[in-house]
């Protein structure tokens, strides 16, 4: 299996609701350094996984869609808690529909909220 | 499938034995840089794989057992060789005694011994 | 000359003022990974420049007095730009309160706030 | 499952053959970060994955065959596209032919182009 | 002393004219993360060093006049050896004259050419 | 001012002697990730500051001195107490040693004990 993966990052305000957040249920926010990885069983022609240059703008437009926003008012996420594992499948499932039919195996993507914490979402294609 | 990782360290003296370990046979040590991955396949209600802020006290508390210490004179290691490997494995299986019967599907623990060497283990729940 | 830096965290939401900050003129957020250096000419008796267990404490209770919230909001910040360049000042002027006196001759304080991105200050003792 | 991880890197020129790869198609170069991972589902007799020494001085062989070169020039390659996913195969490929027979269970090679890109093969043995 | 940095890179192929160099006067490549610091004694109206917009378009475009080229070819570099400490003084002089008249008081420019590798140029503006 | 930084690294056993070092106290170890700065004004006539081939072969002589060993029983340290601030002073004074008289203007050595403390030493030559 190869794979390849691009970083870029989105900087965000939110909340969250419920008592295990403690402190988090406050208004804050987070830079979330992504990382999309894309999965290929095998290489196409050019001996590519994936058009790196349109995985790159693909991956800055889906995080451009979340970035300097405050998740709180955003009603495309209705309501749901945006905890980083939660945001992850937003961001892999919207790569997803953009990438369908293209012959990807599966997505991994991965929201780093500091230096000691980090949550992932994989699925497949 | 969806994981969060949380990092933290520990600090230990150690020796190994067996000539494949050349100069590591003498008494040294190491930083691990430990990290612990939560699995899990679906989000709870609040939308989370695992409380963070206990899964990181839960880790420090794992890692407080070995920190600071020579390895070497630990009785609860049984002579075992210490190796990051090994190690991994011991900081893992301590993680999913803790946090049985949670939901959790899987665990990786990966402790980093270096900027060009680390070790993983991983684990079903 | 010696230094010692630790580093820790704090997630904020804030806003800027001015054309020249673009989108991040929205309430948005940001993690800031926070390093800070503590110099000191010579080492003390028990050969440190500072109480690095100490020096841990107090940077976790000066970021805490910032994290988990808006700055916006942040009256003892009276209304500044929260850039991280200044958020950087605050961050150091607060630590250089709490270690006077104590024969450290300069801070510097950086705020990582993407993979991509960070600003520091320095400042005599 | 356990793994061991070893780093070391490359520094190569290269060419790309396509439209897709823009100026990149252009004589340029790359440093890659070289991350070689050696599985096993259990731990030999001295408590290891591998011999850590040995596997470091293996992996600096094969990338030492690759680097300092123009790989446009590189006869082994048989004029395939040396995009770092084929890269990564390649070395994977060298690499489980010098560890075949010793119980291993997996591979995977991680090729760095930079901060923000990298690419991976995997494989059994 | 303020200071804000942010981070690009480049990849170039290039070769070293001296016996110093041993295998690195092959034809190879490099990339480059480069990392361009700005320092400003007193922040600006805005409490900003630099509008880190227009910084990053700027990086990008230095970069861009070196990045997917051979280097060995390229005549604005005059023959010079493009060395890593070298190349960082090219860029920190390139991004100096377009930043010249706007306060800023020095500038710094690091190329990390791997994982154990690192140059930087300082200088005043 | 240009500078060159090579990484290494280092794995020791030490004990600490002071009640400020709380279980430090304890014998227990470290891995250092050694960073060794060399400063020059102007480049040589090759355009590099220092032969970074022979600087990685010091650099590794240096810490293979004190690398897997118990710092605690190492007569050339004379009972100091071995903090990562007096390593870092180490290293930089014997790597001085070496490089004397030849045109080098300073040195910075780094000891990195974990992903959230580290420690430097800046001497002039």
């Amino acid at each position: 299996m190869f794979s390849v993966t691009i970083r870029d990052h989105m900087m965000i305000a939110h909340s969250l609701r419920g008592d295990v957040f403690g402190p988090a249920q406050n208004l804050h926010g987070a830079t979330y350094v992504v990382d999309a990885t894309f999965r290929r069983a095998t290489l196409d022609a050019e001996g590519i996984v994936v058009d790196i240059g349109r995985a790159a703008e693909v991956l800055h437009a889906v995080v451009g869609e979340l970035g300097y926003r405050n998740l709180d008012d955003e009603e495309a996420l209705g309501g749901m808690n945006t905890t980083a594992e939660a945001l992850a499948r937003v961001v892999a499932d919207r790569l997803a529909e953009r990438f369908s039919g293209e012959g990807l195996d599966g997505l991994v993507v991965t929201l780093h909220e500091s230096h000691v914490a980090w949550a992932s979402y994989e699925r497949p294609m």
